[in-house]
């Protein structure tokens, strides 16, 4: 596929500079870019390298310099070259229905244009959306929903009853529902106590590989439409995530926690149980919450402090051996001081 | 199923207050529950709820206060309720055998009622118990024996020759018996050393989704009997694990350490190579533990020190920069004094 | 397979003491080995046992006390104990070539002496080499290259159009090449940046059971020759690892980081995104890294300082609310001593 500049610019909501009849035909970086091709300069700290580019035009915010190469001025260039990534690299695959060697049970609901490829396994009572694509080894446990627009990568399995909603991707191995971490003791061990509530995943949101979400105990762990959840990422059971977060790789969210929307926690953050996040909170990577946190605030360390505060006291840690020492030799002057004081006294 | 409440009761080894005829055909939460339903109060947090809920019934501690519905009284609610729902939500699955579409090896040995669902992988050697129930994607390597009614959840692995005793459950994904870690360095990069030993999984364990539990170097990984662990829970090769352990998600145990009875890791817990925690340790979320801890210890913090320390300290850490600032003024002013004294001496 | 004591020196390139016609059928650990095996002693804290194992041989360190037993004398016992187990559990097996029930698309290209198990989905345009295993549950996507010796066990996924060098081989539940997690603020939500680099895991390189590592966004995310990644490993987009890396259980590495060769992550490490490690460096466990690190460095906590500096800092730590009680009372004892000598001047 190939498109003039100024075609691009008018799909973006841009302006040209330069010759708005170059053709483009691919997208690359700053480095990697040759003839033909279009790049972008998203972050000033590389707009040297715009001179330097063998790129046949870049993308780059108004104001910038185009060190006199073809270019498209554009408000946000980085969203602005995410769009034309979707556009070049979409790559429009017919929907090749139930393949054989795909293992369906009887009375399984399918939307229209599906692909389900050869090595998955669907239960009785399951319902799949239109335009849903299962890879090989994805496996649907009784009762499931899938919506419309969902796609479920290598080896991810949605456990009994779950509901998927619209437009949903969820990368491999990723599992969906399993039982929640809870047990009573009962005077010598540990007594299960059953998992019968669901998963619920709202329209629109995105799950790395590897994650695990943990079906309620009794009632519904819930992530909300839009939320973007990375790899190896741990969702407790009875947890309510908001809309429109984003949850970065390896962090933990414990049971019964709550987020609002827009929070955004760092990678290998840990959330404690039962507790809120109010919306718009942001938690630093390695961080551990163990309280409720009010809307808006920034948050990072073990336990979590307000990240400002965070920042000085982490800074200063390195230094507690000196003022160790520098603390011991002030009580040294002090009681000198006081013993001199007593000797004048008298 | 409908049961009465006195029948309930007597099962629970529990009190009747109210009207014991009162039929209960399910089981909820106190904001959730309804006519018909039978809920609980473990937490006194939420007494207060027990007025306004509809259910029509509530389980709670001996000295609560029903709000004049039909209750039952019970010493331990919360494990009581646990109970009940096992009680009410267990469905007993006929056995489906063999289905089609399973792949096993010639020689496999297979016990009684087993339910092998297709897209089973399994190898020459293996063993199984009776009431075994084996999901999609489960892919059991030479040798491997398992004991009666344990259940493989789609998409686990087990390794070559690794044994798992009765009555174990492990979530989707999870992998028993990969490598351990373990390389040499010969003077340029690293020797693999053959890990060659096995995973022994002892009766009544349950193990989350995506977890891993590396074989031995040459004897024996062991989880011991009773032992819950999370999601994405890391053991490392050669680790002895004691029996009723609760290893919660993201937590880590490095090769060749050993866990005593009853321990108890938070999430995101790590525990280093070749120490020992002694029964009945606590280690909470996200610390490092770094030495060997006595028997019933709690520890906390990386490294990890006794609880009520780390607590302690860990609530000074955010004043640590005002720290530095009185230190800093202290030193002047105690050398202010000294000049001051020196002064005066002459 | 036996060998006598003065064969495996000489392949060892050891020296025997005491009866070089010992014949030696197997090997096991100091306290487990029995008759006609042999074992090691890698760690001298555990000198004592060579007293007391009742192995028929004993491979140790020039200069090490056989306590009489008949022993191989070696420059590095541990890495020719690695070497003797490789010898020792090596099993040749027969090649299997693609069994009955692997899933295979059209046109794809096989080597010599491959054994693909069933329940291997293989996609269009996937080139192998010779001698690949792949087990069960393996998904290839289209365009997926693998050269040759390369063992993917049960559940791997390899994702769009990555390369695999020679000699590679990826424990179960991996996931190579899913989509990094990136998203460009659109004013309410987020808007995926399609994904379309690839992963390059070049030769020699070993990854464990459950890792992930992310496709880049646009070019490659390029793992190092001789790199060994342990379980549940995390590695962001546009990474480039070195050679001969180790890196250890549940650490991760955001986006676009550098390691160089021969960096060591402890386990649970947290790498932030674009600062790059120079040659060797090693990162303590449980440690986040924020900022670059030159070459040859060793660093521990969050955030990392070096190596040193954190051990004392970390030994003080607990001993703040000390500090904080000393610093008060100084406080009020040079406010005492101002106040006299005050007075004193008056």
């Amino acid at each position: 596929m190939k498109k003039s500049l100024a075609e691009i610019a008018h799909y973006l909501g841009g302006r040209v500079s330069g010759d708005g009849e170059t053709l483009i035909g691919g997208l690359a970086t700053l480095d990697d870019a040759g003839e033909g091709e279009l790049t972008f300069l998203a972050n000033p700290r590389y707009a040297g390298k715009v001179a330097t580019t063998r790129a046949s035009a870049v993308l780059l915010a108004e104001g910038g310099d185009p060190h006199g190469k073809n270019a498209i001025f554009h408000a946000n260039p980085y969203l602005a070259f995410a769009k034309l990534l979707t556009l070049f690299s979409a790559v429009p695959a017919a929907p090749l229905g139930v393949m054989p060697g795909a293992l369906l049970a009887e009375g399984v609901k399918i939307g229209a244009d599906v692909t389900v490829h050869p090595g998955v396994s669907i239960a009785s009572g399951v319902v799949l959306g239109d335009r849903v694509t299962l890879h090989p080894g994805v496996v649907l446990y009784p009762g499931v929903t899938l919506g419309d627009d969902v796609t479920l990568h290598a080896n991810v399995s949605v456990r009994e009853r779950c509901r998927i909603g619209n437009r949903v991707t969820v990368h491999n191995g990723t599992v969906i529902g399993c039982d929640g971490f809870g047990y009573a003791p009962d005077g010598t061990g540990w007594y299960k106590i059953p998992q019968i509530g669901i998963v619920v995943i709202e329209d629109d949101v995105e799950i790395g590989a590897n994650s695990v979400i943990d079906r309620a105990a009794l009632e519904v762990t819930r992530i909300g439409r839009g939320t973007k959840i990375d790899n190896m990422v741990q969702i407790g059971h009875n947890c309510l995530i908001g809309e429109d977060c984003m949850i970065v790789s390896q962090a933990g969210v414990a049971g019964s926690a709550q987020l609002g929307n827009h929070v955004i926690l760092g990678g290998q953050v840990g959330i404690a149980g039962h507790i809120k996040l109010g919306d718009n909170v942001m938690v630093g990577g390695k961080s551990g919450v163990t309280g409720n946190v009010a809307a808006n605030q920034v948050v990072s360390g073990i336990p979590a402090i307000p990240h400002r505060e965070w920042l000085k006291a982490s800074g200063v840690t390195a230094r507690l051996p000196e003022f160790k020492k520098t603390l011991s030799a002030l009580e040294k002057r002090v009681a000198e001081l006081e013993n001199e004081l007593a000797r004048t006294a008298i």
